[in-house]
């Protein structure tokens, strides 16, 4: 399934900027892509493009509808489908990422089928994929792990690509989530996939590749979580990764919605990534380490990135902050 | 899901005993279970089961059909349709674990409607799960790991509750893959679970019980095992097992399907599983070794044993040969 784009960012009635979160994710990293937002009525959020309406968009070039907002459930609000059938009818693809089908909506399902428009559920896979070989192949890859679910693995994956095409290495970001599908415009949603070709659908979103090309594979979830490690280290041994990044936030006291679950030190995180990516991998190493230093001031972001980078030896950086030319220095 | 017992086998025209093992599974694990087998012309394959038409079988008590054959790629084959249609007439739930769903061939479905049965597509999870929590649960339970698929996890477990009720104790073996559901009339299939929900659904299977009450969870593929390491992660985090019991076949070669893909050591099959067990449950242990010695003559199978045994000082049986009671002892 390939997005095409440009992208109307459609903002609904997002209650909050966390609300839209994915469409602030589509924005930063592909700005080139978004002509503008649309929002209803109710919205309190705001992205930094022109607010335009569906046929000043496809006037302006967009082909695809992006909901970029997320309600509690995820569920397709009653309130946005007028709009949906509407962008059809202009001959508008319409792209979700949410828990709810666009495809299951029988009203949009017979608009899409009557003018000829792609519904894209980029949450629900709609692939057949074979389980997973863990055969060699060619090409150089790199995964983002985690300490725990939202830590930062795509925005530092996405940092990544950007910095190694700045330096004219041939790299490509893969998504394995909804937002970073928007941003590739293609990719595989891997929580998503029945739990047996978990490793086989990652192996055919990065598969064999030139010597010299690079893989930036977004990471999911952690293998320390106890909802989602299995995605992990299908993941894991799926990427045949050979460089490793391990995101990780500072100031997080317990694994995501589990109050009860400490999170795994940082050595014990790549000890135990390690032991498992060897099995797919003969040698693969840590390239560095990404700390999420929202919480922290300048000051004590900069101390925390100097210790963890003394204690293991491995560039350490805050994409947000520092950037992540020091990894890629180290993968070159 | 419930499947309603006793059981008519319908063997179909499996080519061999290979095809119908599922069915033999059954016959061997629930024979009080089993009123009939129903074979069709080309069947080259029978189990100790007397030969009944639906009819018979259905006067005898019989209340499901249970599709105890595959053929390859798991299609329902065009040749057993009409019994099936029969049978649905005559008053049976069908129940098939193949890849291919019963739901999914109109003329089944219609007519299951139409009568009130229940087409039980044991392969395909119809609930939908929660994400797991790793949340401490009160009641015992016990987790078959393997160096491998199909080295005898199921089998293993079966003959852990068998000895175990024997004894008096209470103790259910709960069922994560087809023929195991068929035994137990209930249960999830794991690998066919949306990865996202992989722990949450083992989590369901074996919910919290009385302190000395014991499921003995089957286990499924291999943490070495490239294609489908994920499920068995999250397996192991659903199942939260304070015991664990490893299944190991000493002749297998190369990892199942995967002819370049060596088979890890016990020990680092044992460290693995318990470094992994350790995030949902305080102190994981390994209470027994089960080898499968079916390729090796009395003498060497007794001489395995033996040294593995000794190396471990671990329970070590052969199930079919030895039976498990050496386990059992240690948990008692």
């Amino acid at each position: 399934m390939q997005l095409q784009h440009p992208y109307l960012l459609f903002l609904g009635d997002a209650a909050d900027d966390l609300a839209a979160k994915t469409a602030a994710g589509v924005a930063q990293w592909r700005p080139e892509w978004c002509v503008g937002q649309l929002r209803l009525p109710g919205c309190n959020t705001s992205l930094d493009l022109p607010d335009m309406t569906l046929e000043e968009a496809r006037e302006a070039g967009a082909r695809t509808l992006v909901v970029g907002v997320a309600n509690r459930g995820g569920v397709i609000s009653e309130a946005w489908q007028q709009t949906f059938l509407d962008a059809i009818a202009l001959g508008y693809d319409v792209a979700a990422g949410l828990h709810q089908r666009l495809v299951d909506i029988p009203a949009l399902r017979a608009a899409a089928d009557r003018e000829g428009r792609l519904l894209a559920d980029v949450r629900h896979p709609r692939d057949r994929f074979g389980v997973g070989t863990g055969e060699p192949r060619t090409g150089r890859r790199l995964l983002a792990v985690g300490t725990d679910c939202s830590v930062g693995k795509m925005y530092t994956t996405l940092a990544l690509e950007a910095e190694m095409k700045r330096r004219g290495l041939k790299a490509d970001f893969r998504a394995t989530g909804q937002t970073g599908i928007f941003i590739a415009g293609s990719g595989i949603s891997v929580d998503a996939v029945i739990a047996d070709f978990i490793s086989g659908a990652v192996e055919t979103l990065c598969p064999a590749n030139d010597d010299d090309h690079w893989d930036i594979i977004e990471g999911q979830g952690s293998l320390f979580h106890p909802s989602f490690a299995g995605v992990s280290l299908g993941l894991l041994h799926g990427a045949q990764a050979e460089s490793l990044v391990l995101c990780h936030e500072p100031e997080r006291l317990h694994m995501r919605g589990l109050p009860n679950q400490a999170l795994p030190g940082l050595q014990e995180c790549m000890d135990l990534n390690l032991a498992c990516a060897r099995l797919t991998v003969p040698q693969p190493r840590f390239v560095g380490i990404a700390l999420n230093t929202k919480r922290l001031s300048p000051e004590q972001a900069e101390r925390v990135l100097k210790e963890t980078e003394d204690r293991f030896g491995l560039p350490t950086v805050d994409p947000v902050r520092t950037g992540v030319a020091p990894i890629v220095d180290r993968l070159a």
